[in-house]
């Protein structure tokens, strides 16, 4: 169908009747649920992937996410359909398509820069076989400008068009939170901003007929990435806070959990938690956009630096907790058995894309130090470099350090009484996802060191 | 009556009967609705002040604060009853009360560094007379550890009796906000932490007996007041996010407006604005309170102390936007006449406390700038040095630049061609309370500059 200036009715109507190709580019985390909602809601959906094997494993409904409810059933159900089709080939895809979904993923390079290599390339491919009058719709977070300053020049220089006029483009960046995917992707208000109002409003008539979510339309791609960034980063600097109230509340003896729950009981207050870092595809990374697009016109913003630092120094916060408690019971942390205690970088999900305490394995591996990993999501899997463990009771057997990483449900009611038993006593327990009650921890012999907890001895 | 020990059941009874008589120290904007609120739920109060011409001033019933709704009809109520009384003498007043509440200003020095004397001062008076088996409620705020490294051991000094076994005490930090101080005071869940489980008790049991509100126990008055200086810091790191990202996205050509507004539709954002600065009396002295506590154990929280400075200098980011819009309408800042609507420094309360258009306001006038002044809270009154106009249309006739300082209601409906008349155009707005839209103001002829607004001309 001719997406531009369509109508809600008209784009009813053409899910409806299967009338719309929708071409998704990446077909990871977001990209794949993504395919599955539209392809859900109607449309003829073609997914790409420079991944062979997610290819292959998408069209035989090997492929998913264990620990996104309800998203495998759903792939597998407009698989089957026959709504959705996994290829290799983005040109062949973008051929046949009405609308472009660009999923790729924008990691930043070693050098905290941002990489726009993925969503070049995948633009470079759409530019050969854009069709007229087709819409591109880019869900990947840029920095604000980089649609208008990279992307739009790349496409119209290669498919000698002019966007606005023979094709629209869009930035609506996912706001879905890994664990939450298919539930966000139908419920969230989206952010919408086009090169022009046409390519805006068409896109926002799309996601409003297939997904029934409400659209927030902007005044162009920069706006909507600007308020993206401006999300996360909150996130960010709220979290590095929370961090700094931590370590300052450590010393001060006083619990950044009771000072968290106190300060959520006031209207204007909203909780963010301490932890051993910030891991993930977008917060560790999303500040450096924006700090890419300041550096361009010569303005550094210093508090969002600042809290990037932060939070990557987290883990080495968490080594020295653990270095020193294993000091206060007479051991030294070189000749220690640890056992990690998750290794996600967020609760309850199998995910460890930049997850700090890959930092914190790293480090203590280097240190020689004695590393077992329990993970419910991750039992008997390779995790960094090693093999983790298939039971909790594997990976604690014979340790002097229990070090909980991350706050998986599993990890608040742990039987501490037989965790005391395996271990080798005196036992340290650092708790870096604060599940575990420094009585009770103290009551079953541990010594007890939390982020952000009152620690004296 | 016998505070210490009494039943929620007593506390209620002995209100009604007016059995219960409490001193408070300290009638500015926290103490005298305190006083207020306590009278009408039956407490005898006898308010105490420094101030003389306060003192006679509540006693006639000529004291008050015009933008507290309902507040000056409470006090007049209260006043007439009998319930409410104030003095001068702190100790006379002591001698009478079982509970004593302190809540005199906690500032900070030039130097930044907490200046305790009026606490300190109004901790010895009380020291003098005060009886055994009573209470103190400490409403001022102050750095964790204060009340227990410095006001206990004065308090226990002075009076051979111990906290605790011979009197309560605790810390009840004030959370109400300016302008709603009343409904706050009264809907509000308080947090309370005392020496002793035996003090919190106490206190929380009068005040949930007297306000009818949720009181949140917390283990001493150390955590008590970490948890009111995190509650503020957030506001404050906040306010420094959206001013950081307000002079980023001002050279980005993105209006900050649109962005909060569109990050506000998720459900883990809260709203903080940008502005001329940060003023009040909490906001811009709460981080010193912690980070002097953080000196004296060697750690300094570096993202509390940047956000302070990143707001601290929003004052001469305002200067800047004056400066540079003035000479792109061919006019030098030090031969121009400059009308400040709004000094405040929040939106519609009549409070000049640490106010940032004050910085302004000595700069320009450093600078030999003419300058006049318009808010419709101090309408002919006395204004930094200079005496405010009687109406907009006094204070705008002839200038070269209206800045609004701040966004009160009054100046979200300017009259744009009337301002256009009397001004002397070419005229700059320079909009740090973001209440014109840009639009309209060009639309009249003026250039247009805003906090965070898409400064392009």
């Amino acid at each position: 169908m001719k997406i531009m200036d369509s109508s809600k009715q008209e784009v009813v109507q053409a899910l409806k009747n299967a009338k719309i190709t929708i071409c998704v580019i990446g077909l990871g985390r977001i990209g794949l649920p993504t395919a599955a909602v539209l392809a859900d809601a109607g449309a003829q959906v073609l997914g790409v992937d420079v991944n062979n094997e997610v290819v292959e494993q998408v069209n035989s409904c090997k492929y998913g996410f264990e620990d996104e409810p309800g998203l495998n059933q759903l792939i597998e159900k407009v698989t089957e359909e026959g709504k959705l089709a996994a290829d290799i080939d983005t040109s062949a895809a973008v051929a046949k398509s009405d609308v472009v979904i660009i999923c790729v993923p924008t990691p930043v390079g070693r050098n905290k820069v941002p990489n726009y290599n993925p969503i070049i390339e995948a633009s470079r491919n759409v530019a050969k076989t854009l069709r007229k009058d087709s819409l591109i719709i880019i869900e990947s977070t840029v920095g604000p400008g980089t649609v208008e300053g990279l992307i739009i020049p790349l496409l119209e220089k290669q498919t000698k068009m002019t966007a606005g006029k023979d094709f629209g483009i869009v930035s609506c960046p996912e706001r879905a939170s890994p664990g939450e995917i298919l539930h966000h992707l139908r419920t969230l208000p989206r952010i919408v901003g086009g090169i022009d109002t046409r390519s805006t409003e068409a896109a926002a008539v799309l996601l409003e007929s297939a997904l029934g979510i409400q659209m927030i339309r902007v005044g162009s791609p920069k706006v909507a990435n600007a308020i993206k960034l401006t999300e996360n980063i909150f996130r960010d600097v709220n979290i590095a806070l929370m961090n700094e109230f931590a370590i300052l509340y450590e010393k001060l003896g006083v619990d950044i959990m009771e000072v968290i729950d106190a300060c959520a009981t006031k209207w204007n207050f909203i909780p963010h938690y301490p932890g051993a870092g910030v891991g993930g595809p977008c917060l560790p990374v999303n500040s450096y956009y924006l700090m890419e697009e300041g550096a361009k016109i010569g303005y550094i913003p210093r508090l969002i630096q600042m809290a990037r630092e932060i939070n990557d120094k987290m883990p080495k916060h968490v080594i020295t907790l653990v270095e020193e408690a294993l000091k206060d019971v007479g051991k030294l942390i070189c000749e220690s058995k640890i056992a990690i205690l998750g290794v996600s970088y967020k609760p309850d999900i199998c995910d460890l894309r930049m997850t700090p305490i890959e930092c914190i394995y790293n480090h203590l591996k280097e240190r020689g130090v004695s590393i077992s990993i329990y993970d419910p999501m991750f039992k008997g899997r390779n995790v960094f470099q090693t093999k983790a463990s298939e039971t909790l009771a594997e990976a604690v057997k014979g340790a002097d350090c229990i070090l909980i990483g991350i706050a998986h449900k599993e990890f608040r009611n742990l039987d501490l009484e037989a965790l005391a038993k395996l271990s080798n006593m005196p036992t340290v327990l650092v708790d870096a996802g604060r599940v575990v009650m420094k009585d009770k921890a103290r009551e079953h012999g541990f010594l007890y060191r939390g982020i952000g907890a009152s620690n004296e001895t």
